[in-house]
């Protein structure tokens, strides 16, 4: 038995989310059924994070276990062939130590957030970022952003559903910068921490963004901190605009 | 009667091209209807350029003329609101004088060209880029792009159907840079000239992905274009990769 670490890119748009589900189609699931029928073998993938439904992945890591004498470069090859038409790459694939675990080894993990901020409807990045009209300070969301950098307990920013056992955690990086991008002015959000809590990023971004509007002052998004309640949150946004950009682990 | 000038952009994959067909969905058709519909007045668009089946558009320029008294941005609300959920978006509206013509008047067109250069699939940018395997030079495309630079008569790079009366074209630019976008390496090839032949640069685009192969030299394309002929060409890059990106007027 040797383990592959696979790195994933995906549209996240079709998938109810990467962790594989009993009603609907996941990113697991058209992995573990592609590796299967490439060698024949009943797999399971891990993954780095779980994504929800209509999150994006540049580069997700996982792995899977396989018995098969298969080179790494042929079962990339043969795994993206059988993914095809579903919107799953497999970008990188090798061999990794049997106890290198893509969850459990990883220590630190990386999203973007996309905002194209404009009014008319999006065409080409519909699906792949949140279209938000009001003209939005970024400046000012860089500012709001700071207070939630740091170890704290983020309960306010915490889905109901969350699996966590605590809602403290260590947020290294949230930066916000406005890009020109290629369909025109863009917000992005940088967030970096050794884990998140479900929904975290998206609910720092959507305080982030009533501040970019104006309903909020940067120092409101320190209070709805400070709250430590669900109730304290402004705005949950949408999933479309979030990408897993990066697993960081040990060795690398 | 009053002409308003529109900015648009469009995903052209579920479309037959910009201009209108009578066997299939258009993005002609889709705009005349949604104005139409705003409007109540059978109206004709003319657009700067015509672009084919899965070509894109960030910024093409477009002019209907209409006779109700309505306001540029209640017309440009509503026809994004009946376009929906088509991914055509007008992203600007004004009045323009009456001897204003989006086609006659245009004295310089842009398009941008996107190759993903790597081996897996593309996801999020599927149907948005030509995907290439091999590794490409792109210091050599840019080398073999300069040749096409200037007043000469593009035979070569100029699709059967094409209706220009002469093939003498002035090419303005042609740039290729290797750029990192969000999905990873990237080829981007940047074209200006006054106008352009049908598939000139999709033509031309093919050509230098061959030299980037290493399959060309940068002489063969000087060669290609002194033939004149079109079985000279070597490819004709595919339609998804390509973006119409800027007309320009006297005034601006």
């Amino acid at each position: 038995m040797r383990r592959f670490a696979l790195t994933l890119e995906f549209d996240g748009t079709p998938f109810m989310g990467l962790q594989r589900q009993a009603h609907g189609p996941s990113v697991q699931q058209a992995v573990e059924e592609a590796v299967q029928a490439i060698t024949g073998e009943d797999v399971r993938m891990h993954a780095a994070g779980r994504t929800d439904t209509g999150v994006h992945a540049l580069a997700m890591r996982a792995h899977v276990d396989v018995a098969k004498d298969i080179e790494p470069f042929r079962l990339m090859e043969g795994v993206n062939a059988k993914l095809r038409p579903d919107p799953i790459a497999v970008t990188e694939c090798r061999i990794v130590p049997e106890d290198w675990h893509a969850r459990f080894s990883c220590i630190g993990r990386g999203y973007v957030y996309r905002i194209v901020n404009r009014r008319a409807p999006l065409t080409l990045d519909a699906n792949r970022a949140w279209q938000l009209a009001p003209p939005l300070n970024a400046d000012a969301m860089h500012e709001a952003a700071q207070h939630l950098v740091g170890h704290h307990d983020f309960t306010t920013f915490r889905s109901a559903h969350c699996q966590a056992q605590s809602p403290i955690k260590t947020l290294d990086r949230l930066d916000v910068e406005r890009v020109s991008g290629l369909g025109g002015e863009e917000i992005r959000i940088h967030a970096e921490a050794r884990s998140f809590l479900h929904h975290q990023v998206r609910s720092m971004v959507g305080c982030l963004a009533l501040v970019g509007m104006g309903r909020w002052r940067p120092g409101d998004v320190r209070d709805a901190l400070a709250a430590r309640e669900r109730q304290a949150l402004g705005l949950n946004a949408p999933p479309q605009g979030l990408y897993f950009v990066r697993a960081l682990y040990p060795e690398e």
